[in-house]
């Protein structure tokens, strides 16, 4: 068995990130560690995982692989000894998400190991398999920034789309994590819709290094609006670009690219009726469903899934599954909580 | 008192209606109907309008005006004769909305009264106030419609935004009415988000027709997809659409017309800080937040109401009160419900 | 015009009585003050509250009576002058709502004006309705309490039931108030229920006082439990006792005796089927559903209110209307938004 | 592999049953039934169940053994062959939970097939393990009566409480299923909590049947109300009795015996912190937290589970790992979905 650790496992990244581990049959879950909670039974602080009998420490223990859900930048700091002795390392965080440190700051501040950007894999499956599977230090991509690369590589690798996009988000308020705040606040949360991010969102330049790659320059140019929307789990991008060339009939020729595109993806689906976020809730799935509007000429994709799962610690496991050269499903494909 | 009759109080918009009449310190709701529930007391179909002390008709007794909240086809024949008498009419349904006939046989098939078309006008007060005040027949917005064309109208009207525009609304669930249906099934409908009408939505040729008569040809296209999300009321509208010009500091500016567009309505904010749909429950208020992405050179313009009120009887409403030569917002000035 | 004052209008419970009395056609708000949001426009603080026109102030101005919506403890320090002058007061708080010092101290601590307690009335209507209207210094009861009180009175009062009682409560989340806490963060408390003040809950002590008048000795034995549902606004509680005597077909002559017990209280409705908390959102009604359990000769009264409403600010501004010598629904008679 | 076999698998509880039969290591999902879906692909009706690749038949193939989600009474009907074939079969419907056809036709109606109720053992594996283990019928328990059976059977067996008991029960929407109906409409259910079954609940004779062949004569007399609460899954079951003898310090006690009352049933945690349904939303879980009121001398008993699995679907997977000779927890340690 693989031992894994996780840092900083008292966020709700961390706690999903040790069900899914817990349930994994290939791996053991052996150490978690929380500095605020450092001492206490895992069970007191999240008593749904007081099965896993596990206790948060201050420090890991000797493991063989490691997930990070710590913040960006204390992320960063807190693998930098466990990189360096090569240990496979999946972080949950931004730090290693962007390749060129000029991206990162302006976004993130002064990054604090930017010598390790260069060995660093942007951690989509979909996008970077084999890299990943190489790779010792993989960055496991924002929430927003999967479910809209998902539903936008297919069209702009094709060259079927004017690089003049439109990515709307909806989101569950637990991407907001634990940490307490008005906004996330149950009264204030519920029985509302709200934008934010409207001066910039931090996952905006992801999509723009993974999107820009797969196409000529220029890179396309992306606005990104988030949505908070009153339910915990799940995130709804729909994305909006101009078709090149004709657009009548075209959905399902563009239906059709898009499943061979993701031919050996075993968690993107795409699908032939509009998805609800609830289909994906708590599975690592993602769906998609490409449209065309022929009145405007314009592709409308809707994505959604899991932002906990698919969107976070899911695609962690993921990831860790290639890296110690499993089968890229194991242990994640229990199917989504329904209703 | 001015009698005011509603027909069909028994769905979600025709008990709205009755809340804000009975609120109403000019008029008196005197008389409603409903035909499943004929004969009952008011009170046992909706207990908390059993204080009104009405009983639900087959037919309206004697009235001096009316608000219609039956569905489409059926609004207009029912409507009819209280027209030709000359009765004040606000229908809230969609029968009157679109000014030709051609554009609305597509979406709702053939038209009970084609004839009528030419006297009724579009109940946006904002845009049509002396016209509602002359009239006898107002069409009632749609919600997705209030929303899109309140957020869209002063950008139109200045010619500051190119004519393709995408809109992107989420709207609780009561918009779909009090009729049975899986998607609105507590248990489908909690906990998810979905996007719908993805081959047209009927209120999309609303924004057309009226944010096409702000502008010179051709006609903005629009590409309108609404979302399902899971509260009760409340529709969150962002709209999208490249700015022509310069983009670096127009925020302010924008901010500044807008606010001189909607001098004279009471019931437009246009705020500093992106608003919540939450901020306007059970008020007739809308909020609008016009801001610019300047790394795209689009502007972006959050809208947000609650559906059931300025996107729909609170509208009608404040029409009504145009129709009486009553002050607009008499009756509709109460704040929102917080939390 | 009265003029009102407000103090600490920044939480909910102020909020709702700013939202009330906005509304009120006989009185005015002139002044609201709030420690921390002092020199703000209350709109910045509250959006939906920008119509008022009001700036939050340091120190009330000159008001002709008092809501204070200030925390234990604090209200009663904060009040004492106000009470010297002679100013008719309500107070949200729970200072003045147990008449033995001996009886608040186990809960609240200290009490920072014991020598009050005396003129202090009760702020029930329903039953102190004559003392309210004499009083200067008003005490509105707990949400929890007035549902509770409420639903037994009738019973207790004619000795229809043995004087052991349980009272289990379900509210929503804002009577927990703006203040942040993990147990009310959006992502915790969302879809799910869960039982709190299992070791004795400050309202009790009310529930005691005001039953206990109402019959011989020994005071009612009550065990009470509130629990936490995942909404906003809305208290039900459920009533359990054992009934004296037959209970066969004894449904009826009870909902008779509860009918009589409400006659002039214009707010209680005795019921014919279970209501909803939903029926009361926003408005000052309290719904009562008196049924026997034949099977096991159990009184059952379920009863609902809107907690910042009825059971909470509305509730203010009823004795406040008695106070000020108003018919006691004098801008109170909304019915409530739904759905 | 057992191949198992689903009877209808169109609603929420069979729906619930293939993700968990999916998910299990020693049993094969190999049919499914439904009638109004016959023929379709399951993934077309539950677009998150497409992985399992069934497609819904209107007659079970070939399987080992059953898992019955019909309605009672038409359960009993098509589960008739099945059980003559003596085919191991659990029924989650009420047909075979009452020992007695008196019990069962007040409550239900007529009974299908009254000879099998002999053979029949309720499926409650913390209170009947081996026969489960013995049995070809097993009859999974109400959701309801899952919960408070759990809750009070350590301290009934005991004889610790009076055998006179509040059971007052908050659940989810999803009890009630796929089947439309107004109370379930999203706009109507959310936001709102009220009572239901006033008139007494058919799980009510369950609970007493199961508690009262725990003491001595006579049986409990329960007051059952259940109340419905705006989300989707979980059950909170609030328990009320006199204790017998001493109260004060008899907490400790009491949690002791429960503890010891359940030592070797993996899904009931006796827990010190009050718990929330939450904790055990797609868990096979059961929290207990028994606590004495000392000022009235009462035992108060929360107890919660997920509706869908505890108290349906996964009750049933641990009956069948039973029967068919699986350590009872195969399958089923997942840990709850959280947040």
């Amino acid at each position: 068995m693989v031992r894994i650790g996780i840092v900083n496992v008292t966020g709700y990244m961390g706690a999903e990130a040790a069900r899914l581990l817990h349930a994994h049959p290939e791996v053991e879950l052996t150490s978690v560690t929380g500095r605020s909670a450092a001492g206490k039974p895992l069970g007191e602080v999240f008593p749904h995982l007081a099965p896993l009998g596990l206790t948060v420490a201050e420090e890991l223990g000797e493991v063989d692989a490691i997930v990070s859900a710590l913040p960006h930048a204390a992320s960063a700091k807190a693998l930098l000894p466990y990189i360096e002795r090569g240990l496979p390392v999946v972080d949950l965080s931004a730090d290693f998400r962007l390749r060129r440190v000029e991206e990162y700051e302006p976004w993130y501040g002064k990054h604090p190991a930017p010598e390790l950007l260069a060995q660093a894999v942007y951690g989509l499956p979909e996008l970077h398999r084999d890299e990943i599977a190489a790779a010792k230090l993989v960055a496991s991509p924002g929430c927003h920034a999967t479910a809209a690369i998902l539903a936008l590589a297919p069209a702009v690798k094709a060259g079927l789309i004017e690089p003049d996009i439109v990515v709307d988000s909806k989101t569950g308020v637990s991407g907001a994590g634990r940490t307490l705040g008005l906004s996330y606040h149950f009264s204030e949360a519920n029985e509302g819709v709200s934008a934010y991010g409207l001066g910039g969102h931090r996952q905006l330049p992801e999509m723009t290094q993974e999107l820009g790659a797969l196409c000529e320059a220029p890179a396309p140019r992306i606005t990104f609006v988030p949505h908070l929307v009153p339910m915990t789990r799940g995130i709804l991008v729909t994305c909006y670009a101009t078709l090149r060339g004709e657009s009548t009939g075209a959905t399902d020729r563009i239906r059709d690219l898009y499943r061979d595109f993701y031919r050996e993806s075993p968690f993107v689906r795409v699908v032939d009726e509009p998805p609800a976020t609830k289909q994906t809730l708590g599975s690592n799935r993602c769906f998609l469903y490409p449209t065309v509007d022929e009145r405007t000429g314009r592709l409308i994709v809707v994505s959604c899934l899991d932002n906990l799962t698919k969107g976070g610690a899911g695609q962690g496991v993921q990831c860790l599954n290639l890296m110690l050269g499993l089968p890229e499903s194991t242990g994640l494909d229990g199917t989504a909580l329904y209703p």
